[in-house]
């Protein structure tokens, strides 16, 4: 029997089956990275039709129709109305079998329309004209859409120098939601030294978040301090960084102030300051977590905007991002050494974009586990490219392998879509058929009540346990 | 039951046996890459015995023996008989299980002789005399071998210098074969400006090939030009390149004319001039096929020629080559980066040899798929050391998760021997049984047209629309 | 029925029980590697507890324990019991599931101890008094449990200044032991030119060992050569080296010569130097092994002491090492092929510590196959952190399909532990259940003598001829 998208979707024994419905199905979830806009939710926005929440802004879906032989315009181009837009993706769908977006599509439709049927060029229609008359009722307003998955928890993405208003205006507005919205402090334009101009105009803008001036590293600093000081007053505990590799280069606060002192003016440095200042920005900023508790989080081994036709065409996160193979061992060994010798190790999260490296990673963390509290140093869930079948069971297996899967915080969406969150369901019910597995082939024993708690914690008590938000 | 070697040999499902037989098994062949030698197909030659066209030149086996512990002297000896190395060779075939030669051996004993035998020590003599018999009918010709296996296309591999006198005889020859035999341009020894002596030495030739001198940097790109145009005349639509990684260091033309001026002379350049160079051959060579609407194909990831006792005693080609662990995605981003910001990007196939890299490249692609065509960026098949089961459903898997399976035009046998060709077999065996796997765990809906379409397209049809031959 | 831990444990088919129980079970162990204490050894060790044999020095116990949130007293603490040391492992053990040691504790409890009981929180007392007993009796002293496990053959590792004089007590007091017990040479000291102090030291050790005094490089590689000559009169057939790479930087007799020299005062050098210090001395014991007719090992790819807290606090090997990601292919082809030129290459095992590399390895080993005997080049199995089920398949999938898995020497346990051999069973089970899936799937014939003599050779029968201990 096919279980294609049935209630037994991807559980593929008994022991499975038992440990997702009865253990996994029904947990809340907290999906402690992603990239939704507060202000939507803010605003608790209504969505006009399906192509808004859908297929505006997201890559995943641009990419494969662009491997389809779309052209552009029905893709982002701006003349074509959302209908086309939709068709174009209808048509494309069964083209996406074996790619994640296949399983995706048709459980997004399933969770949040009720629609069982395959989308493709025929039901194309139908779907359209279904889902976005249901989306306008408010039942799927953006908190109505997060409320249907029982999300409790939600940790946007945002820049120190944002003012927060959303999350504050959320909080204001919606004092009886069930739904925390908190913040992360991603500090990427802070460290990026490879653009001097950018980073002069960001360094003005953070001047303006904190109401002074900032002429000299130290000032530097304090303002990235009092931001993040602000971000934790507004429930913040998680911070975040998008990079190549992680640097480790030795540096001095003398080095770092020179350094600053000529970005400040807007002046280039060089490719050996670059990494200085990177390196000890890094470094810094991991002391700031530690001291107030929070958990960092690094995203690591994105090449990122290698199309420059189309990041003039569209902007950044169109698409054109793709796995690098940068060396990760030797940096992280000494980046976290660094802070486990001065005691400024927080509790970290590592998301590993290469496969080839899970080995690496889920090493890795077993160098920093101090036996603090359980897990301290975690191997992230299979992001972005990886997060699908294939590559969350290769991160459950490394990490299984090398590591504890049982103290394992488990999923999150890392998602810019209101539409994308039974992807916990997804992984839920691949942890649940990895165990049911490995029971089925005698090598795990048959302990149902072990088993249904260890899923039970991985779907959801670890993070809960290990964030206390 | 044991399907080993029967009908439905690798087809574990239901599924798969209906995919493979109702829609693989009897689709010709385009044979977009192969090493074939265009002079045996021209001459419709004759072998006199199976060691002739299985165990001469094949390094696959020659490996396969020496770790077996044989004698160079029967593997390729001068002083040892055809049947002495056969004898060696079927000594050696119980060894390989679970090597792809175990496989490849009885598919091609099986459809090219009918020879249901396993093949070793004791069956070495009958399987030998056997073959050798039949081979010497005209049905066992080079030609009668691929008509066998419905070749309908071979793109043989070509220096830009050759004449392909054989490619035109071949058509003069045989108006009305129902084979296609194109030439492929493949300049490596164009860009090779590692020795500065077998570089002067291939410039001398290319005068003689385009009956002019070659003074100056100019008249070499109108050199290659002329011969690009020559090999397009006789069909030619393809390029391929063999390298360790994309060069794309940074150049002018200024740089390349006085790097070449040097090489001109036979004169040593260093490391970086060594580079550059061949970062602008590649992509002036690029402009030139995208001009021409061919297809570029990029080889990248072996490292060659690691013995340099058995280079001597054998010459290049003979077993002691292996896989790379060079970095690429950064130079593939910037050559590939480059081309798009012309306009000059053309169709483009990277075969990847290092599967820890497969991940790479199956993103990578996805970075300039531009809508034009249907995956007009492809990621080629599992490729030499990757030409197995596991390295086949490897490729095929990462390309599914990151990138559009339905687009992949498929398979090419990359062989130098004309007994091969089962290995397209070999290969929709493996997709069938890949697909057929996925609906029975409830994976793909159970739609029996559409898959079976889409395997017919990657067995077949997808090249055919991709190449147009 | 799940068969976890029974006797068809790990054996999913019944061309896997038929192989395991008829032709793997009952044959004896070559450990050709591990680091058991010879002392211990010549003995005849009796253990107090089953703490002080488990979990003393096991550093895979120690990193399972910190990431499990257990506070280092309880670890490696002096102020703890044995008795409270193995509570918290006991009560780690149930969330360790998915990792090797749920799958190793409880081999070893039930092979050496009869305990079927699997081990937690609420067995721990009476798992901890049934097996501290039992080890108290002659029969579980460390002969005793070598014998138990029918080890035939154990070579430990040893440093050229070791006196070997446990080795030689054995020999003397054991004289009709069934056991072998050889030393191997490891000279990871002799190269380390990263400390000059420690250098400076350890050639002051050496003067000592070889009773003269070292003043230059002849000197100092006479010493050496000494006590290589002294290790094979004592039975010793294999070096091993730990390395991060293999280093193949260009040198002369005279730069090493000029680099002694100034380590020999306890003088720095710089990194340059280093490499090149390392590259020739890795040479010049190569030639000694291939004189000698010794099997070289080379264990690569970790990355070490990566928490230097924890490094000042327990030592080296306390749990803080780990996979690294260094490129491997260029200086192990220079290497070998350096040796090969000269005709200096002996037998070689390769053991690979990051995954992602098996494939560079398993196809790196065939360019220097000299058909001399049978798998001269070995491809080493899953090792440390890939001594799993998974690991231990990625290396023999990489092995079968690109060499020759029917001449693969198998397991070793290059572990520290006495109760470390069920690994080899582990294995072989492994093994077994691999090549039982295969002819299920149709993937091999069902040659039930062929496969058997196959499982046997690789168990033991390849090693035994190999080695010729």
């Amino acid at each position: 029997m096919n279980n294609f998208l049935n209630e037994h979707f991807l559980l593929q024994t008994e022991t499975a089956k038992y440990l997702y419905h009865e253990h996994a199905k029904n947990l809340p979830i907290i999906d402690y990275h992603n990239h939704l806009p507060p202000q939507e939710i803010a605003e608790n926005k209504i969505f006009q039709n399906i192509t808004q929440v859908w297929l505006y802004g997201d890559h995943y879906k641009w990419r494969a129709m662009r491997t389809n032989g779309i052209n552009e315009a029905f893709i982002t181009g701006r003349d074509t109305s959302d209908y086309q837009k939709f068709e174009k993706w209808a048509y494309t769908v069964p083209y996406t079998m074996r790619n994640p977006l296949y399983h995706w599509t048709h459980l997004e439709l399933q969770r949040y329309f009720g629609i069982n049927t395959l989308l493709n060029e025929s039901t194309g229609k139908e779907v359209y004209e279904t889902a976005s008359a249901m989306l306008q009722s408010a039942e799927f307003s953006t908190q109505g859409l997060l409320a249907k998955m029982k999300v409790e928890v939600v940790c946007t993405t945002d820049d120190p120098i944002d003012s927060l208003e959303h999350h504050v205006a959320f909080k204001k507005n919606f004092p009886d939601s069930s739904l925390k919205l908190l913040p992360t402090f991603r500090p990427d334009k802070a460290m990026n030294a490879d653009d001097a101009t950018a980073f002069k105009s960001y360094v003005d803008a953070l001047e303006k978040a904190v109401n002074g001036s900032i002429n000299n590293f130290q000032n530097f600093i304090e303002a990235l301090k009092a931001r993040h000081d602000y971000f934790h007053s507004l429930g913040c505990r998680l911070s975040d960084h998008g990079l190549e590799t992680i640097y480790a280069e030795d540096f001095t606060i003398k080095d770092l102030e020179g350094i600053f002192y000529r970005l400040r003016k807007g002046e280039k440095v060089n490719n050996e300051e670059n990494l200085k200042f990177k390196s000890g920005m890094l470094h810094i900023l991991a002391v700031m977590d530690a001291d107030k508790g929070w958990t960092q989080q690094f995203h690591i081994g994105a090449i990122r905007n290698n199309n420059a036709r189309l990041l003039r065409l569209i902007g950044a996160d169109c698409g054109a991002d793709s796995i690098g193979d940068f060396d990760v061992a030797r940096g992280m060994s000494k980046f976290f050494n660094k802070l486990e010798s001065e005691g400024k190790l927080a509790k970290t999260i590592i998301y590993n974009l290469n496969p080839a490296w899970n080995d690496v990673y889920a090493t890795m963390i077993g160098n920093f586990q101090d036996g603090s509290i359980p897990g301290k140093i975690q191997f992230g869930s299979g992001w972005w490219f990886l997060d699908q079948k294939d590559g969350m069971e290769k991160q459950m297996n490394s990490l299984s392998n090398m590591g504890l899967l049982s103290r394992f915080i488990g999923m999150l969406t890392d998602s810019r879509s209101f539409l994308s969150f039974p992807r916990h369901e997804y992984f839920r019910r691949i942890l649940c058929n990895l165990i049911g597995k490995d029971v089925e082939n005698g090598e795990l024993p048959n302990d149902k009540l072990w088993l249904g708690q260890m899923v039970e914690n991985i779907s959801y008590y670890n993070a809960k346990n290990y964030f206390k938000f």
